[in-house]
């Protein structure tokens, strides 16, 4: 993503010089190593895009940028543990590389100095508006974490459920980190509603299209196993719509499945075959393409700008993305 | 503590309302659950009466007092995880009911909503100050933390490093009550020291109070094992200042011991020994004491008042206490 290299060189550099204490060791060495894991900083690049699209240059948005990331990051750390997730981008998990206790404290100073981050941005910014909107958004992610691990052990998941889940665990953040933007430029009201609607559909989309990519994208273009998560008997978008719409006895059996994990090739090959018969997966396609229109609609309603043209690139490029 | 009650009777009323959604259960429950159980709410009453004492009513101070118990309680989750205690207070720790990943995410989002509290603050009250006395002593409140765990595996911790963990784990967060109750009267910056000043004084005084409990208090009144602490090998003020005091030898052989938990009767006998040999009891008492005397040094500054008063008696009870 080449049009995006000026904000993430940008962004990087404030990021790595973030100077956290050196000591206690165990405190601040943990996130020093999951900053240093690399990530692709999308949600800090949409703060600072946000901001230039409201008007302002992208630099007053910096410290809100890394109150998004390190929150990120945070939730990176505890989702791991709570997943039992060993590894991260190729290298071991925060928990495994130190242990859980380490990992807790860790996650939870790397929360306190994302909030004391908005201690930093310029004295004309609401400071009160903007740590609602960051902390409402905090805490719909934390509802989307429960109900994710909620879901593991129930079969009675619905799709309204699963949008709900994802509209949290991946929605939230990218709504929020959207509208810090432009509340770093004073935006207006109605503004803000616009970048509340394409962080939130950008997030819908980009999930059911995670999901999707599973079961169509190539594997090695992909990086992950083709129908990864089937055979991990995950409950996504087209596992829960396909149930929504199969027979009595095809739901009996895939549940019967998804109780047994991992899943057979053979049984995958066959939930494959349903998905195709109950035409989820051209479905799923049409569903999140639309989430990427209601943003790129959205997105019309700002003035023209270099901003507003990155993020027009941006969404087209993750409408095509095949990885 | 009978004069407290007015206070305690308030702020418990406004706490039980506080109306956590009724789901996620597993991110809301464990919530309701640490908040039911109890605990005497030194640090949200201390809040109350900072207001009072720069001369406002103690009403006003209600959702900064919230802030502070939702944190104290947020930290005691994540700490009964760490410490991997299985109870408090009687009753189950809350990783012990439900599950590690359920804590984890129950402490998270107690964190934020604590965080949330102070958007209920009045308009008046300069929200980026409060947030950021708050967040610092969070911050400092995890150093502690880090610290105290770090100290585990150590056994060449100073007294010195002793004092800062605990005014870290202690001393940060009633300081930092303290000085918010004083933000939401809108107090000024020389009232705001001489309330931090008293927080941290209390702070250490109660910290230290408590390892000297622990070999002098009679153990029905206390609640405790007498000598609980040796048993356990802990590093408490006392076995970190008689490591500074005693002989090399005798060094050695309490190092030894302090490997090799829990300590044997014969062994803890010997050390109560070495503590009143080397004055280390009365000395704690006297260092504990002069911290309380700095904290009521420090409340003479405020004018007179009812608030004062009970102030003042709450010093004296704690000065005093036998458990």
């Amino acid at each position: 993503m080449d049009f995006l290299k000026s904000y993430a060189v940008l962004f990087e550099e404030k990021l790595q010089n973030l100077n956290f204490p050196q000591k206690p060791e165990t405190l601040y060495d943990p996130q020093r190593y999951i900053l240093q894991n690399g990530g692709k900083r999308i949600r800090p690049i949409l703060t600072l895009i946000s901001c230039g699209l409201c008007g302002s240059s992208a630099e007053r948005a910096i410290p809100a940028a890394l109150a998004v990331e390190l929150l990120h990051n945070f939730t990176l750390i505890h989702d791991d543990i709570m997943d039992q997730a060993d590894s991260r981008r190729g290298e071991p998990s925060v928990h495994k590389k130190w242990d859980t206790a380490t990992a807790i404290l860790a996650g939870d100073s790397m929360f306190t100095h994302s909030m004391l981050q908005l201690q930093n941005l310029p004295d004309d910014v609401n400071h009160k508006q903007i740590s609602h909107i960051f902390l409402n958004a905090v805490n719909v992610v934390c509802e989307g974490q429960a109900m994710d691990m909620e879901f593991e052990s129930r079969s009675d998941v619905t799709v309204e459920e699963y949008h709900k889940m994802i509209a949290g665990k991946t929605g939230a953040l990218i709504s929020a980190a959207m509208q810090m933007g432009g509340m770093c430029a004073n935006a207006s009201e109605q503004h803000l509603d616009q970048l509340s609607i394409i962080g939130e559909s950008l997030g819908l989309a980009f999930q059911i299209q995670d999901d999707w990519l599973d079961v169509v994208a190539d594997p090695d273009t992909f990086g992950k196993r083709k129908a990864g998560d089937i055979y991990e008997g995950k409950k996504t978008f087209l596992m829960l719509t396909a149930l929504e719409r199969c027979s009595e006895n095809e739901r009996e059996k895939i549940t019967a499945c998804l109780a047994d994990k991992p899943l057979s090739s053979k049984e995958v090959g066959e939930i494959i075959s349903l998905f195709e018969s109950c035409n989820v997966i051209s479905d799923t396609r049409k569903h999140f393409l639309k989430a990427y229109n209601r943003a790129e609609k959205a997105l019309q309603q700002f003035g023209e700008s270099n901003y507003k043209q990155d993020l027009q690139q941006l969404i087209k490029f993750l409408k095509n993305r095949e990885s």
